[in-house]
């Protein structure tokens, strides 16, 4: 109540009354996400953004039904999944030229529909949050095996929409190889791909869903694939003196073939932050998971790799089945589930904390990583007047290259927390662009990341995917501002 | 000389001259591929659609230009790699519009133009045929290992452009998964993705163009994924009483996570068509390599696995290093490798011989199989009056379902061999649609396929493309009649 939001715009129609609210409570749970600037605006009570309707579709015809109101009314849309857009995914801004916003939330079109375990494929409602899909899975032996940090909060379709990066730190990285076919409500109809386990058939139409953000359409259910539950573990960690060693040491894991299911190099710096180690070391936290063979044989390969690369295997650490969840790899894993559940402490002292993370070829990585730490830690000093730290981890590598996630933090001054982190925001995104990575490895664009991914995307490439939205929605109701620029 | 072609209706601009030729032979050579229809009619000298200019570019600027000159001349475009396609992909059918077809051959842009050792990736031409490609990245001690059946006589650009299959049964089944960015030319500029080796910035650019069949623009060049030379291997074939049952063997294989390079189940009518055996056995084909590791246990896990399914170990076949030219492998590797050769001494007979491929989800494809198997057969009883012999072999496999590819023979009548041949192509493609595969994984669309690709595609996705064409395309001047409707 101590918010005040502008009177709602717009009112349901009378078939639609009953999944629709213009409750106050709603509306500013769905005017933002989760991001460093959501909680600075949350917390100084600044909500510029919220739409006038928040809908809740229990069937894809209710969706459907949403989206023919909107688009006769002059609304637009935001899908809404689990709220843990950290890109300004799900805010209302860049909104104005419209009668009213409808945030549709797909959280109760929650259900596991059909499971396949001859195919080990299920068919899944987009608004499944991570906890319940993995415990029906489970019953039925089989897992997604998705696990990305906002997995508790966040939905399947935000997954497929956001091209979420998961738990697997090689191979399968996104979400994106294990859609095995798309259900998407667009304001001109529904599109549904076949079921199909590789098609060579014309580009992928899955291709043009995954990653949409919710600027095509809503996706509304997908036939995903699936994987029986590891009975074979091992997991180590190895301890390295230099960060840019360690970091040969990954290229030659990610080159091997032997696709380590956790392969996370985390910086001496962030092991201090995150009380895996004193600061003393960089650690690579290593595992491999089978459900049908033992991985023993492929850790010894993995740890002979980094030790020819000078590390040292920290035996204490080393272990079996549970080994994941002791030792550095349990501390790493604990400080993982934590992180983003300290940001909103962290906001209220003036600490300006965040994240970004991004991919780069190896031939350029040792360039940009210096130049993109340094970029940081100056643009927290001029932002700031005060220095600050400025961390470092592969969350996700390729056998090309690496996926670095750069953290900072940086004590700022309470009434400019919001301009401050800004301009940090836009220098380090300057960083990122200028030296030849992506804006987001698995963040998403968002509203916040445009102005980069304008920069980064192939300017035809653009205008070809606003061909498609012309058609996909007519009236560019959806998710306005967010992929595709306005006319 | 013995075929009439019409005088040709465009002349190229000075600037172009040296470039381009009204080659009688050159439109001959251009003006059809390989499938069983190409060479009926190239046998029977009707060849109905010659380009009337083909260009042979040296450089993109010179790509560039011939499409400018083209898109001002009212021209179709038609771009042509090593001519291998099967699906009537670079035959100017349906051109009828235009005021002339320039084909533009694109071997002469042959080049690997920069090799990227660290990230273990190159810079290449699109033009280069694989021979030369492996080559060239040999002397780096790199590979693409990418060994399409028409290896030999088709060309990188070509592989994108068709989503091409390759050497490994599983996990990289199509050149998709090597590509790191690309180039391409299209009427409305060209287009270029970073190097990245992975990100989730929107949907991908590139996956719009691979498979785009020459339909959005030519593929110029593309930076690909490589890796190094495998030093160990292990292969093996296993014998089988019954199809359906080695089946069920391989899908225990695909879901594993083994991952073998090579996993071809063989059923035994194709076996004995190929002289791999008498026929009287189904044999997988097992095999495994690593440029890193042995990989004798994962040969020994899937043998076990293998056995469990009622399967027998050809000891005879077994062997390390050289095993994959010896014993039942070799045999098969072998006749791989004629295949293609032997259509046109065939057609002489008027043997009716051709293929086709597709993927199915495991939990539908007993039933599929039986009734592809019987719509093939019946097709060829329907249309030559005699039965026919019909067989399959899975090329690749993902763990949600197999990519059968069959094969069939008739002996039919010399002077209706075309029709014949297309009575049962009509047949077993509708058999294929309406079982729910998809019509090629990895022959291409082409026009030959383009009913039943209709049929498959989602209608908003087949919008969207047009959509996205009408940017890169305006005039619709690339490969008419291929992947996208005319308007």
């Amino acid at each position: 109540d101590e918010i005040a939001l502008p009177r709602p715009r717009l009112a349901p129609p009378d078939a639609l009354a009953h999944i629709c609210t213009h409750d106050h409570r709603q509306r500013l749970i769905h005017a933002l996400g989760k991001s460093f600037a959501d909680s600075v605006r949350m917390f100084a009570r600044d909500v510029p953004h919220a739409p006038d309707v928040v809908a809740t579709p229990t069937t894809e015809a209710e969706v459907t039904a949403l989206l023919d109101w909107a688009d006769g009314a002059g609304a637009a849309v935001i899908p809404f999944g689990g709220g843990s857009s950290v890109v300004g995914g799900v805010e209302a801004a860049g909104c104005d030229g419209y009668r009213g916003v409808v945030t549709i939330d797909m959280t109760a079109l929650d259900r596991v529909l059909e499971i396949d375990k001859a195919s080990r494929a299920a068919r899944i409602q987009a608004g499944i949050r991570g906890p319940a899909l993995e415990k029906r899975l489970g019953e039925a032996g089989l897992t997604l095996r998705h696990f990305p940090q906002s997995f508790a909060n966040s939905t399947l379709g935000g997954w497929i929409a956001t091209r979420s990066g998961g738990h697997f730190a090689t191979l399968y990285t996104h979400i994106d190889d294990f859609v095995e076919s798309l259900r998407t409500a667009t304001p001109a109809g529904i599109m549904e791909s076949r079921r199909l386990p590789g098609s060579g058939a014309g580009p992928s139409p899955d291709r043009l869903m995954i990653g949409s953000e919710g600027a095509l359409g809503i996706i509304t259910e997908a036939w995903m694939r699936l994987q029986d539950r590891p009975k074979f573990r091992a997991s180590a960690s190895v301890l390295f003196d230099d960060f840019l060693r360690a970091a040969n040491a990954v290229r030659a894991l990610a080159q091997s073939g032997l696709n380590p299911s956790n392969c996370r190099l985390v910086g001496a710096n962030e092991c201090l932050v995150t009380g895996v180690n004193d600061g003393s070391a960089e650690v690579l936290v290593l595992g491999f998971e089978s459900a049908d063979h033992a991985v023993d044989a492929k850790m010894a390969r993995a740890l002979e790799l980094a030790r020819d690369h000078g590390g040292r295997v920290d035996e204490a650490g080393l272990s079996g089945a549970q080994g994941h969840k002791h030792g550095a790899v349990g501390a790493w894993r604990q400080a993982f589930i934590r992180m983003p559940y300290q940001r909103e402490a962290l906001t209220a002292y003036g600490i300006i904390q965040d994240t970004f993370e991004t991919a780069i070829t190896w031939d350029r990585f040792e360039d940009f990583h210096r130049n993109v730490m340094a970029a940081t830690a100056g643009a927290i000093e001029a932002a700031t007047g005060r220095p600050g730290l400025v961390t470092c981890r592969f969350t996700h590598v390729y056998p090309d290259g690496p996926a670095p996630y750069y953290g900072f933090h940086g004590l700022g001054d309470r009434p400019r927390l919001l301009d401050q982190w800004w301009t940090i925001k836009r220098a380090v995104s300057d960083a990122v662009i200028a030296g030849g990575g992506t804006i987001t490895h698995h963040h998403a664009v968002g509203r916040n990341h445009m102005p980069w991914y304008d920069r980064q995307r192939p300017p035809l490439f653009g205008k070809a995917l606003k061909g498609a939205k012309k058609v996909l929605d007519p009236h560019g109701i959806m998710n306005p501002g967010v992929l595709v620029d306005p006319a």
